[in-house]
């Protein structure tokens, strides 16, 4: 048969030989431009035949308009394109944080820990829907700070709880995209807000692992998306009172957070510390008088594929945020984003094999991953070689914080304070010391000015700006300016208070209401896949009885 | 090393200051607008510089059609990006077909259901590029209903096979994309097209694993890819008659199924169910008195991996089918097909928890694709409410659905009938009922309009609508029109009756031709991997003997 | 719960009624055209409200100039989304390869082989970073080539080495992306050009898999993206002395590889096949008379998802490198490149099966990657049926090359050399071949025309090309060309030998260095997991003590 198929296809190939000699023929971009329609009006094809046509001078302003309203509309579509990409991207980053907390885990909790990773997807999609979207982004009109203009301003998401001189506090329409918010330029920011929160949500899962009971993580689950993640990001990305202290009190640009380094990673890490706190170290992690034992993950090539599926949706939680492709700073926020990672993955590596002698690829794994957390911050405003800079420093911290917290007595499964909270925190101090001003300007309404004797100041009223100034950007330490830095310290120091706090009561309570956060013992030495989920990951293989038998400890 | 790197690169960041202490530096988008250029004219670069050549009364019109024509390019190039990055996103869900599969087998059926999940892309492609894309689209524009205009419609694909007075049975150009279907417009719906065939050339796969018989798979699929699939998918998306329902008969708007519940889910549910039916149940499925067993799947996160593997591709799948990203709408579509996977799995996690005790994973992981599945038919059609509403009912559907299946002594071993068939059955009875008039307008070439007095009309023939009348989209019962769920009915009625009788017969003679669809006993119960593939799917591992005693059943 | 949570959200589909029973509320496509803003002036919103605005004589110029600001914004936005989105689909190849390689490895060097492949990309970046990227691409408006225009030109990129009358041997700008390359322009081309040499550098991990020393690996690597890949790079597509060929001594276009036949795969291949032969084949791998044995990977499932994985990035490689989607050969090129995919596995698949009598998955597998590298050379530049022959020929191609090379005594324990070197030398030879002239007019500043009595003749200089000759694309031997083969074989000659010598002698002072580039013959044994990497790879299964005693022959 093949013999046959294969002169079969060349005779065609070359049956095509006349038809298809000649240059470029299928047209659609070049041999045959289509007219630019818009409603109640077509422009005529351009081309010599429809000369006389165009040069009417009454059709001219005619086709005008409709040539602008089709370039309107395509600079809508291409961002519309960009951000639902991108979100599709980090939705799909789902699929890595499952695979690394899974593979980090033992054999006998893969199925429960596969479904928590799996779950908190459709729990937050329908907390955020509720009310989520709403807290966060219905008031984001409400204030002076505004919606993306990229999207078109969103201007049916218009009101806002406010306290005292109009500080937003909270979002207050959007209900179940109900109403003014079912609108397609609506629909892109909550599709991208949404997963976000359910990034953030995920977190705090890994750090539980191997002794969260699943009630529990199902109720405090909801609480994030609906609640703690949607008010807290309000504050920061939804015209909230962070955001205002540009504005209004002057304090820099106000809070800045490019792709998330507060909102999602800060929050995250900050809640699975408390989290891991509140439910103890596994049985087993620590010996009698304290000392950190290796637990080590059952599946290294599921920690390393979920690493890598990870960086892939980074690009799309990085780039994303510039909420449009209609602005070239996504390529350098993409190159950033790749550069940092690299960066922190060899740093992390080269430390680990320097001081425990091997190159362990879990530990690896985490750099790559503080890289990704720590540029999610600064990714826009920074150059390539301080992205590499950030880089390094994260693949330090990491591998530091992991050992820092383990000693502390907190058993963090999967390295997620570290990796989230720790380098979240780095991005966001990173931000204020390297942002080099190249990009930002007008950020949060507010707009710095380098003076013509080479100092900064910030005129809010940009009439007021002396002639021959130049707008900048986002500006941190490095490049003089320090106002910024305190405002990334401020936006730190209310992330960790709010999330602290509310992790503590929410987690309390549902302690309370499920009897124990935590499986009984028995459950823990069974493994928690048969007890609570039903099933076993793997029935068909023979697991070792004791792991520990194995000895291969994980910083031998 | 790593302090050295550390201070070179701050070097450079800081060398840097000088030079990139200026806003915005980088240039493609603001600074250095280039000048528009086509073939033969180029429009001087805007700006001040070239004021006295743009303000020339005689380069005007010149200079309009030359932006004008690249408008028009960009336009295309939106909806090309769309389209093409649509595509690729499905066909990677043939990997997330593959995983779920193949973890819902045993460890001893892992290589064959992985490979025939791999093989199906390739066999598929094969067939609709022989014959299987010209019998779908060939005949696209040889009917009233035209191709996407967003694609710059298509007319070279413009030969239809009719019946009586121009009804369209099957397309007739396009063979071998040669000829005047060498085209970048037509090559762009091939390969959106050509993954649907794929994903639904897959769908029976799983509900016959673990005792089809590689042979006959691939004899099988390669008529699904050549024929059963473009036939009736031309009959709905190629111009065929159950589009001409609408504009002929004035039935509604036709057949309207915007990504595939019908042509796709529906049609895989019900190739299954007659496979499946055929082969009979697994050795062991059913215990002497008719009870059905519990067969565990081998791997559970392979199982989730799969689904979230799907449940991003499936952006693609749903938003793709605008065929553009002109159309604002894509992001509704996006939101409705998160918002329906999201509710499902919530709502089949739920069901079973209650019903079952614990909430088992597969299960759940049924209840997120049959969410997806029932949401391709009025993804676009509908609000985020409604969207949300027919994933709740998806999730009741699939778990009740697979339980009912399996009493009924169906063997369907991933669920694929109750997934794909049932749900996919909904989705177009969903669209029949939510659909809310706010998209649409026009398909098939058919025009509904609500009259001044709040009542509905469809006047084909546009200049007979009366005054006042607002064009609506595609409109259900709940909104005021029950006539498109008769015609949606028809259209499931039309499905099932044509691949049930298809698949019926050609199963029955690739069953003859290979003496059996079905492996024997034997090798059923040593595993296929070695005896069909020639490969053990994990050779290095020691499988558990008896699986059955390691007894943690699916659904204790 | 679940009855009210249904009743509330139809409440809410049924509240939105009377406001969304009208078509299309959506709006920012169709109702509300924004105006077209750019610096300094706004286009007036079109509609009939500001027609007064717009009929003004003196805003027609000022309006059409800011249209044509935003048209020519929007073009670049196109190209920047396509470049960007397509390296992230190359960047997630990794994970593809990773799985490929480490599934076809033994269990007890799975987290040896998945850490390769992790850290590969860490250790590109961190070269090309350096000066790699400066080496390939910073010299490629340094001589008459000159950058790809869809990314405007790449001006800053203009320091080339040169030798002789101009021949570019060395790009000397964009070391650390500083100075002038911190450009958003040069970062899509930056970020586009790492992932593929991140692809090139992974290649040969898989032949040497299972027994090369993770020291040396780490620094083979390094030189990999620092220097070998970008010195040849720069000869094709930086603008060096391989494309020069063609401007500077007509020979036809000079050389052409649209997507990496010959920069990736070949390069990769001879690469893979000198550091396999250095290390020797596996322990175990040819008995005591030199006849091979099959050493079987130890996971099907994850080699084929790994295939799936690298298909689906593999549409990135190929479309991408058409450096923007302004052009609609994008569509062909995505069409060919899974034509080619699926003729070769089908072709990989049977022949396997005819002759080793089963359709063993591995084998087949690398059909499928045959058919993708070779595709690669000419994918846009031959019609669908010559990528299906394409593929078929790949497919033969590979199988044979595997048995060839294995018998020959060299151990690759993939594959690679068959699948990257043997078929990316194909690719290149059927560029040559089958190159029908649709595409690709002005490559590299050369143009060939059809003359008026058909037939064909390079006019550089495009004057003197004679009245009514109809410029062709790149054309190949099958469509009248010879000329273009020759250079073909020339690009061919000149990456094997550049690769071969580089290789050697790179290697060879690693091997110096590290003073052995292979691990002992007791720590092959054991496995290299724990030795190397300090890491099990699946510390919780026990894995067979023989796996030969299982006996499944990979050909029996």
């Amino acid at each position: 048969m093949l013999p046959g198929v294969f002169f079969l296809t060349l005779l065609i190939a070359v049956a095509d030989l006349s038809a298809q000699a000649i240059p470029d023929p299928n047209g659609a971009f070049s041999t045959t431009p289509t007219a630019v329609s818009v409603p109640n009006y077509t422009v005529p094809a351009p081309g010599p035949a429809n000369d006389a046509e165009w040069n009417k001078p009454e059709a001219l302003a005619k086709n005008l308009q409709a040539v602008a309203r089709q370039t309107s509309s395509n600079y809508y579509s291409i961002n519309f394109i960009w951000v639902l990409g991108a979100a599709f991207l980090v939705m799909f980053m789902q699929a890595g944080f499952a695979l690394i907390e899974t593979g980090l885990c033992r054999a006998k909790n893969a199925a429960h820990s596969m479904s928590l990773n799996f779950l908190i997807y459709a729990i937050g999609i329908t907390g955020f829907f509720i009310c989520g979207f709403a807290f966060m982004c219905g008031g984001v009109n409400g204030t002076s700070i505004g919606g993306p203009a990229s999207l078109g301003g969103l201007p049916t998401l218009d009101q806002m709880v406010t306290v005292g001189d109009g500080w937003g506090i909270l979002g207050k329409t959007g209900f179940f995209l109900s109403g003014s918010a079912y609108d397609a330029r609506v629909a892109v920011w909550f599709l991208f807000m949404m997963v976000f929160m359910d990034t953030t949500a995920t977190i705090p899962t890994g750090a539980c692992a191997e002794r969260l009971s699943f009630k529990s993580f199902f109720l405090f689950s909801l609480f994030i998306g609906m609640f703690t993640f949607p008010v807290f990001a309000c504050w920061v990305w939804g015209g909230g009172w962070l955001a205002q202290l540009g504005p209004k009190l002057a304090m820099a640009h106000g809070a800045v957070d490019f792709a998330g380094a507060g909102v999602v990673h800060l929050q995250g890490g900050v809640i699975a510390l408390v989290l891991t706190s509140m439910l103890g170290p596994r049985i087993g992690k620590y010996d009698s008088k304290g000392n950190p034992q290796p637990i080590i993950g059952h599946d290294v090539p599921m920690v390393l594929l979920g690493t890598l599926i990870l960086a892939f949706g980074w690009f799309g939680m990085n780039c994303g945020n510039a909420l449009g492709a209609s602005d070239g700073r996504i390529a350098i926020i993409a190159v950033n984003t790749a550069l940092s990672s690299g960066a922190a993955t060899l740093t992390a590596c080269l430390l680990v094999w320097c001081f425990l002698g091997k190159p362990d690829p879990s530990l690896t794994s985490n750099g790559m991953l503080a890289g990704l957390v720590a540029i999610s911050g600064p990714c826009a405003f920074v150059s390539p070689a301080s992205a590499f800079l950030i880089g390094i420093v994260a693949g330090i911290l990491v591998i530091t914080g992991i050992f820092v917290i383990e000693k502390a007595g907190i058993d963090d499964a999967v390295g997620a304070v570290s990796v989230h909270g720790i380098n979240g925190l780095w991005g966001l101090i990173a931000l204020g010391l390297l942002a080099d001003g190249t990009y930002g300007a007008g950020w949060n309404g507010c707009h710095l000015f380098r003076l013509t004797d080479g100092s900064l100041g910030y005129f809010n009223d940009v009439a007021k700006a002396p002639a021959g100034a130049i707008e900048m950007g986002i500006t941190g330490l490095f490049y003089g300016n320090g106002k910024q830095l305190v405002v990334e310290l401020i936006l730190a120091a209310v992330a960790i208070i709010w999330n602290a706090a509310m992790a503590a009561i929410i987690f309390g309570i549902v302690g309370k209401a499920t009897r124990s956060n935590r499986v009984s013992p028995e459950v823990e030495i069974a493994g928690l896949d048969i007890p609570e989920m039903g099933a076993p990951g793997y029935p068909d293989f023979i697991n070792a009885v004791a792991p520990e038998q194995v000895q291969p400890s994980e910083y031998q």
